[in-house]
């Protein structure tokens, strides 16, 4: 039978993850198998979050408070905003199909990076908008060129700072040169996903600019180094009109019990951040000194992922890896062909990785 | 400053969730408080479900399997169909969010009952669809209406089947007169979010259907009987070519781990599901008995919850019942003034129900 689909949808791609460690070592036979492809923070989540795990294992049955009272509390408490400034859903990902839901008519158009997270795009295309993409500025948004290409159309502009899959980020100098350009009419969204790694002392919090444009939201997540991506929690901070919208659009139970009580704990735990911040800040500047002695090119990274250039086929290294028990995220997938992206591991792993790519380069 | 939001936004209204046990304690000032409002399973989960999710806390880290595979492969097996005729979501309410961005244009119309799930709406709203109500009989869904009122801008007709949130079925007699009147361009989605506590012979099991009806679409969920509400997590099964569809606009990761790996775990476990309908079926008929004691007319049920006829303002009896640390849904905010729903507790759950109830209605 002909089935009457959305034309939308059928310009939709899937999405391609990166493999799961348990669908490797399935198709290869390997017994240890290291992911650095997805960008998980591998000292895992806060013992905090772990504790109110276990706790809600008590009520496995009841649904999650569809007001998410605790943790918009939590969050507002430490950002400093107000409970109603927060919305919450499942992951970043889930966050930016709610804004699209929202926001987006046919036709209308948002402005994105060429090399950035490609579910803006698929958030375009869902609702029928067009994506435009501005290319890349030395493998880093060029946010200028970005602001220029606004026109009445422009419902949305994304800014990812620091950018996946580059690392790269612009500075506040930069941010405040173009930040007085971008008419009311755009909605500009600060995708901070990865903000708890930055090292960059000029590296414009958008939290600080929050106030002052209330066309501004500010995204951010549980997954990264807060360590709990399996369970699925992003938030937003834009301001309560807008927050209202989204909650209509978001499901009264997206966020479940178990990552509500697990985020609460995880909010209050700086001290585990820290130690994140610490071993990563050790990882990145190990891998950068390999890299330098192998001639392999690489952007400077403010997230727990760089990317670095093969200087050959990224898939056949990706290949060569993947047969040694290592899962990295070629940079075909991503936009840029040859290069390859790596989370930065514990020591352990980056070593590990450090080895593999030797033998895979050979 | 006037945000400029998608018109469809402007007319949903907010899903009102019954009150989670914390507010109300919070508001009351209550110790023990007693929720049989939102139909959660009084048994909690099976065990094995449970060492599934402390085994997972080994990598909160990790993103959910994108393919959901594992999942998947376990419910097919279960059901007796292709891993490529599920689809998954977080909870029925993301599969019919899901549903509808696939299918529904604006002025398309989907049919629905008068009094049932109210996502069904809310979905239609989302995409610009219309909802077209269909009064109900005798408290049941009149599906020969329902058929009745298709035309050719029909997408979707909903079938709750027990209906939520009057408990009642329709029969495999009922059922097999009407489904061959549904025109091939209307999706027959048949919502059996509380199949297993199903309790008459003449229930129609849609499974039994679906390899006939190309344009058939299975809901379930893991929240009810299974006792996962917390971790949310709903599938359907739907025809290999329209599950392509869902697939693109499913979120990759939407389900997340601990969902997927209790759920795997539980969906294998016959033997928790057996005691659950057990339970189920001795605390209904205790109710039956109260009730009728008590002059209360009531529907029956095939479900976990009963729709009872208060005689006096629903609302009323609900604060008075609020007061007493129990909490049910009143029937003003279901479609049904007068009446509520009271999920089936576990024994003692239910004597003190009634007897709180007693005093409610003095």
């Amino acid at each position: 039978m002909k089935y009457e689909i959305r034309e939308e949808i059928l310009s939709l791609n899937m999405y391609k993850a990166g493999k799961p460690i348990s669908e490797v070592k399935r198709e290869l036979g390997l017994e240890e198998v290291i992911k650095l492809a997805s960008n998980e923070n591998p000292l895992g989540c806060s013992p905090k979050a772990k504790e109110a795990i276990i706790k809600t294992l008590e009520e496995p049955q009841m649904y999650p408070d569809a007001s998410n009272y605790e943790l918009k509390h939590a969050i507002a408490a430490k950002l400093n905003v107000k409970p109603e400034e927060v919305f919450l859903g499942t992951g970043s990902d889930s966050l930016i199909r709610i804004i699209c839901n929202t926001l987006l008519n046919p036709g209308d158009e948002c402005i994105m990076g060429q090399v950035t997270f490609p579910r803006y795009e698929a958030g375009a295309k869902l609702m029928g908008a067009k994506a435009i993409s501005i290319p890349m500025k030395n493998n880093a948004l060029d946010i200028e060129k970005m602001v220029g290409a606004i026109t009445d159309k422009t419902k949305i502009i994304w800014f990812c700072n620091p950018n996946n899959p580059t690392g790269t980020i612009f500075t506040k100098e930069e941010f405040e040169k173009i930040l007085d350009k971008i008419p009311e009419h755009v909605i500009i969204i600060m995708d901070e996903a990865y903000i708890e790694y930055v090292t960059d002392k000029d590296f414009p919090d958008a939290l600080n600019y929050f106030n002052k444009y209330p066309n501004m939201i500010v995204l951010r997540t549980f997954s990264k180094a807060y360590g709990l991506a399996s369970l699925r929690c992003g938030y937003g901070i834009a301001h309560e009109e807008l927050v209202g919208y989204f909650n209509r659009v978001i499901g009264p139970f997206d966020v479940n019990l178990f990552a509500q009580r697990a985020a609460t704990a995880a909010v209050k735990d700086q001290e585990f951040l820290n130690k994140v911040y610490e071993e990563n800040k050790a990882g990145k500047e190990y891998l950068y000194g390999e890299f330098e002695k192998l001639g392999l090119p690489y952007e400077k990274t403010n997230a727990n992922f760089i990317m670095v250039d093969t200087k050959t086929d990224d898939k056949e290294v990706f290949d060569k890896l993947l047969k040694q028990g290592l899962i990295i995220r070629p940079g075909y997938l991503l936009g840029m062909p040859g290069w390859m992206r790596v989370t930065i591991g514990t020591m352990e792993q980056n070593k590990k990785f450090i080895e593999a790519l030797k033998n895979s380069l050979q």
